[in-house]
């Protein structure tokens, strides 16, 4: 197995690749501001880019979230804004904000920039010259698995692109397998970067073409997933970015003697709540 | 302050930058042999290269070194051979062997291809294009200092090369303030990595011409700085990893305002170790 590292970075997920298009694709075309809602990586994201190009940035975000994002996305100097709600209602929301104060309304997954920058991944992928023969990737909105699976489709169409979701947030796996959207009435995980409930139907008829499977893993395999790559690794992961070492805990058969590559896209956790997962049997 | 990250990698430190420098050169000059002593990284990163290449690599090291690291050298196929002693006692059996086997005796520090090796940071961090003012460098045997030392000096010479170790295994700072070899009778610290008594007097001639300053720092600090990158940046770090966040703790009016870059050179740890330094106040 090898590790696609996307958490050694000052935003610590792979988020930034598509944030840095946004922003400068903004500021090029003369717009000042900018509204996101962000499970909270994105906002993040969002904020760095911002910084330095004279660039609004108003996150909407629910007030479950991760408290070290929301405290990275203040400190980072954007606006933040909390609903009480999910991630769902922060997204209604932040469309709402952006159509009232006329301003441009980054939509994750939707919008072309966030999965070609996720697209870059595919693509140092393709370039690192190591041959592999399945990658792993976190599937939320499906940004980061449309963007790697286009590039890998594209340029190594051997490499099996498998999406991996929490079984307790499986509305986007599920929509994949009946090829129709299906939303769920809730989304329990740990893995908050995930946990969406609503999927898009133009990015899902994307996943279509280039996800060769997706998989659900359990809550356990997530943990356990977490206490492997800090022991084994050395990294401090978000549950969302545990969910390919899950998925490989779970089908060891299907993986055997293949080399995987499993995409760890994120490492915001609150770190009370990371040992407590790291320390339950 | 930025990180420059040595742990993320097959052998969690920055030795096989000079390892595959090392096997690649043996084995062209129809070499089948090698033995080195190590602290527990340089002989991973030696087993690491010599896998594949159809060498024969023995590593000499002290059953004190941690469990981790031995238990890895192995793994990686390596003979392991190990002295009732420290490290120096391990350097000096090292020779042994090598002497009385006829095969080549990779020593650290002193061999240029590990000076060399641990060179390409500093190439990196010059290519990075990032502007910078301060690098510190974890000092033990005095390979990473001069190899990066060296580059800096020729390509940014306006930036400040600061070698950091350890107040209870301070023989190579002492011996660049005094400009001559001083050794010590032991070595007391948890950074295992640069654990050494007796410098050797090449490398500190390469150190004087190098180095801006060295500075020691205390153990607390380094356990300080271990939790703030485990914490601040979602790394697990050996005790030699922290050492330049450990002089930035000490020195915090020198470093104010300025571009720090320090290299994260090694991740190896025990666990239990680990979180009873973590743990502790």
């Amino acid at each position: 197995m090898s590790i696609k590292l996307e958490t050694a970075n000052p935003v610590r997920s792979f988020k930034g690749r598509g944030t840095e298009l946004v922003a400068d694709g903004l500021v090029r075309g003369g717009q000042r501001a900018v509204v996101c809602a962000s499970a909270g990586n994105l906002g993040q994201a969002l904020a760095w880019s911002a910084r330095g190009r004279e660039l609004d940035v108003t996150v909407v975000a629910s007030r479950f979230a991760p408290a070290v994002k929301l405290e990275r996305i203040r400190a980072l100097g954007a606006r933040l804004e909390l609903v009480d709600g999910d991630h769902e209602l922060a997204r209604q929301r932040a469309a709402e904000l952006a159509a009232g104060e006329g301003v441009r309304l980054l939509e994750d997954s939707l919008d072309l920039e966030t999965c070609e920058g996720a697209a870059t991944i595919g693509l140092e992928l393709v370039e690192s010259g190591v041959a592999f023969d399945v990658v792993l990737v976190a599937l939320g909105g499906g940004a980061m698995a449309t963007g790697i699976g286009q590039v890998l489709k594209e340029l190594a169409p051997g490499v099996e692109v498998i999406c991996v979701q929490p079984e307790g947030a499986p509305a986007m796996t599920r929509s994949w397998r009946e090829r129709r959207v299906v939303t769920t009435d809730s989304a329990v995980t740990i893995a908050d970067g995930v946990a969406g409930r609503f999927p898009i139907a133009e990015v899902l008829d994307d996943l279509l073409v280039v996800a060769d499977d997706a998989v659900l893993v359990q809550e356990e395999s997530i943990i356990t997933g977490l206490r492997m790559l800090l022991h084994d690794a050395g990294l401090v992961v978000e549950p969302s970015g545990a969910l390919g070492v899950a998925a490989m805990l779970e089908n060891r058969d299907r993986f055997a003697g293949r080399h995987v590559v499993t995409v760890v896209c994120g490492g915001n956790v609150d770190m009370d709540s990371y040992y407590r997962w790291i320390g339950s049997s």
